[in-house]
């Protein structure tokens, strides 16, 4: 069986339409920017700490700060305050549902970096922590077939 | 098993490590804009002239050549000369290898709008084109197990 992804909805007629419902489109309005996918990184990597972000993405403090802001306020992030031993209370940043099921997202977007970008593979790896086989995100569909390909002609005739 | 994901490979110290060779950061510099995701969009939706690519995408003439140029000098398109009877030659834009590899991030983004940012749910709708099941970007390994979680504690400390 061919490996073929079949597009159905509001595709129709395709040159009228300007696609401005997707969902893609949506998706690239809240984490539109690489600093935004490098704050998001940093949270997967276990950052709750505005030092952690800074630090850790290379980004200035000022572009953290407006970074983590717009993250919680589309509900990536929550803000979850902290307090040291004799400091005072300051605030932390950890992935709220919606931010953790950006990972599929993640992982694709790293290994396709890996393969493509990266001239020995990419420097982190990812395994299952149950059976230590390596990780990967693929498409697949409820059948359990494995799909590699868009079938554009259908879609944008 | 539990559905837990490890990282392995250049991670320590962690404080110290700014994950500047990471793949995230390099994918990100390459589709780095709302523009450029768009332009990928139509790309995967067939466009393959200027006008298919302005128009779907709503942005302006300029962004669009601009974002057209960097995603085929990445090497995500390659330019493809056509010529309409009786016109002059015009230049067209597909699909590289490295561009149609792009798939699984780009249904994982999709799909994630469509869950997230949707009130009721995405205008597309992917199915595979042999069985007619819904397709869906996940996360496993190679042994076959679903995994959906980052270990982030070790990846962290």
């Amino acid at each position: 069986m061919s490996g073929v992804i079949r597009m159905t909805g509001e595709l129709e007629p395709r040159g009228s339409w300007q696609a401005s419902r997707c969902s893609l489109g949506k998706a690239a309005e809240v984490v539109h920017t690489r600093s935004a996918l490098l704050v998001m990184r940093e949270a997967f990597y276990g950052a709750t700490r505005f030092e952690e972000f800074a630090e850790r993405t290379g980004l200035s403090e000022p572009v953290t700060a407006a970074r983590l802001r717009e993250l919680a306020d589309a509900g990536l992030l929550r803000r979850e305050p902290y307090r040291d031993p004799g400091a005072r209370t300051r605030q932390g940043y950890a992935l709220t549902p919606m931010g953790a099921d950006f990972l599929p997202a993640f992982v694709a977007l790293m290994q396709w970096g890996d393969r493509w970008l990266q001239p020995d593979g990419g420097p982190i790896e990812l395994r299952h922590d149950g059976c230590d086989a390596p990780v990967s995100a693929e498409l697949r569909c409820a059948a359990g077939h494995t799909v590699d390909e868009l079938s554009a002609a259908r879609a944008s005739r």
